[in-house]
């Protein structure tokens, strides 16, 4: 079975139970409009990676994989409340290949249903505890390094927000977003699966350096698909990123290195209220030729590297296998 | 010394130690916006009835209010997310007598700056268990009975936003909203300083009764005064709840009570997309001549009694004195 193929089925496993676990979380309770813009997002789909990184990292260090359940819940629907409060500052239309919560239920709504699945994440994470099946210590710690993690986003989108040019942005400014927007969150995915797993503090550091760098190369190509794939099955328009002058570091390299006519291809496309088609396509050809593709790949593999670094020190085991297989994924993935 | 110049007093000298928590645990970052918008409303005033009632409720059982002093500054910062989102949800203009956040600094900062005060709540609220200032399983319990509350603010926002026609809502709905947008906190407040108090379960769930009751005292009182008061001290603009329908004891019982010549003159009122002050004021003078006002106050001396009802099984202390002139002062405050 190929890469691609073997890592869906295996996420697809994680995901039925991570599913099931949200369902019940999220009972549909009175006021519908609520519960039904909170499930919205959740039921239309992803792939449930930070699931997987919380149960893998818990079997890593010899823990239970159900143990963990209430966790790769919790940083499931952590991660969708972001979402939806995102898509009402970018005023984003599509997610997930569904119109977003704002835009079927008004800001009012969305702005209640990230509360709601933000609060929900910490009922799933008290419950073991209360319930007598984690105990309170790595309760207490696993909800300290979800907070901090959670800060850091808010830190991170505001970046995104209020400084949302392109041009003039560096590749440390690229990597210290990434760090906050997207590597915070896998690597307190990480941190989490271990602390309930029963690992030791430094088996917690290993194995959330590792999702850190991980995450990096997972942006880095998911900036390269929607930058490049011409399927449309992202979820979103292909080209939006280019449309909206998204900071990937494909568009920072490029706008460095590129000849003063590929500069202008890629500008012209920045620049237009509603670039056509054909405008986006010159920009994406342009993006290539000025190396930024290769260059942003280049980078990928080398986070790859350095991530899978931090799982020498591991015993061999199937859950090692499978975190490490899934970096080639982050890598090779086609969508 | 009047009752109201020394709860005043009370209030000062808790908010005081509060604030310097909050200080420190809003301390400012990168990026600025995010942070000073966060520190907005929380700077701009407020009696901090909440910690007020975290502290004292710590006491009451026998705790070090010191120790309570973290979950006091979590259940402010947490009131002041609400606040925020609500503001951008109502789109109001002004909140404790200063610009609201949206208005400041728009609507993706707002939304940010109520998120980031979500996760600092929490923040503050595992930090003394990681310091080992608390055991684990108080904290857990405390971080179970704040997420419990937060959801069902969320509800009852959601309730709020979505049937906002103050026509043909009843006491019921009235007391349920109440129940989920002010007492769940409240209640939260008081069970939150128990528990860090070392509070049996008994004592928990008393405390936590009187503060849910007490609250529903706090709110229709502050009804009263949103629609009686002169003066303009409330932080925004006199009559605006009139002006935006807002669902009040005393609407819904005058508009049942109300005289045909009564019921025009407040219909008007509520009709008028922007209604004169002269008609905001035949307004009140009908709403009180219907009785509205009298039931109002009276249904809040109820709760009051019934608040005070559950402090009668502690031992007589300073902290039970204080609280029960808390509850008088709800009732009597002018502002």
């Amino acid at each position: 079975m190929a890469l691609e193929e073997r890592i869906n089925e295996k996420l697809k496993e994680i995901a039925v139970k991570v599913d099931l676990f949200i369902g019940e979380l999220l009972e549909p309770r009175q006021p519908e409009a609520l519960y039904n813009s909170a499930m919205h997002i959740v039921s239309a789909g992803g792939k449930r990676l930070r699931p997987y990184l919380v149960m893998k990292s818990c079997e890593l260090v010899g823990g239970d994989q159900d143990s963990a359940l209430p966790f790769a819940a919790a940083m499931e629907v952590l991660h969708d409340f972001t979402l939806i409060h995102d898509d009402i500052m970018d005023n984003d239309d599509l997610r997930r290949g569904v119109p977003t919560v704002h835009k079927l239920w008004g800001v009012p709504i969305a702005i209640l249903s990230g509360d709601l699945l933000f609060a929900k994440a910490y009922q799933a994470m008290v419950e073991p505890a209360i319930g007598g099946r984690l105990s309170c210590e790595r309760a207490v710690e696993c909800i300290r390094r979800v907070t901090e993690a959670t800060i850091t986003i808010c830190e991170g989108q505001t970046l995104d927000v209020t400084y949302s040019d392109v041009r003039g942005a560096s590749e440390g400014d690229y990597l210290s977003m990434v760090g906050s927007k997207t590597s915070a969150l896998f690597k307190a995915c990480a941190e989490v699966g271990a602390i309930v797993g029963g690992g030791s503090a430094d088996e917690v550091a290993k194995i959330g350096s590792f999702a850190y760098d991980a995450a990096i190369a997972f942006q880095i190509v998911d900036d390269i698909l929607g930058v490049m794939s011409d399927e449309g099955a992202l979820g979103k328009p292909v080209g939006s990123d280019i449309r909206e002058g998204k900071k990937t570091l494909i568009m920072i390299h490029a706008l460095e290195q590129a000849s003063p006519e590929e500069r202008e291809i890629i500008e012209k496309a920045l620049r237009a209220e509603d670039a056509a088609p054909s405008e986006i396509e010159a920009a994406k050809n342009a993006l290539r030729s000025a190396g930024g593709i290769d260059y942003a790949m280049a980078k990928a593999l080398e986070c790859a590297k350095k991530a899978e670094a931090y799982l020498v020190a591991f015993p061999e085991s199937q859950a090692k296998l499978d975190l490490l297989e899934l970096v080639k994924y982050f890598i090779k993935r086609s969508h």
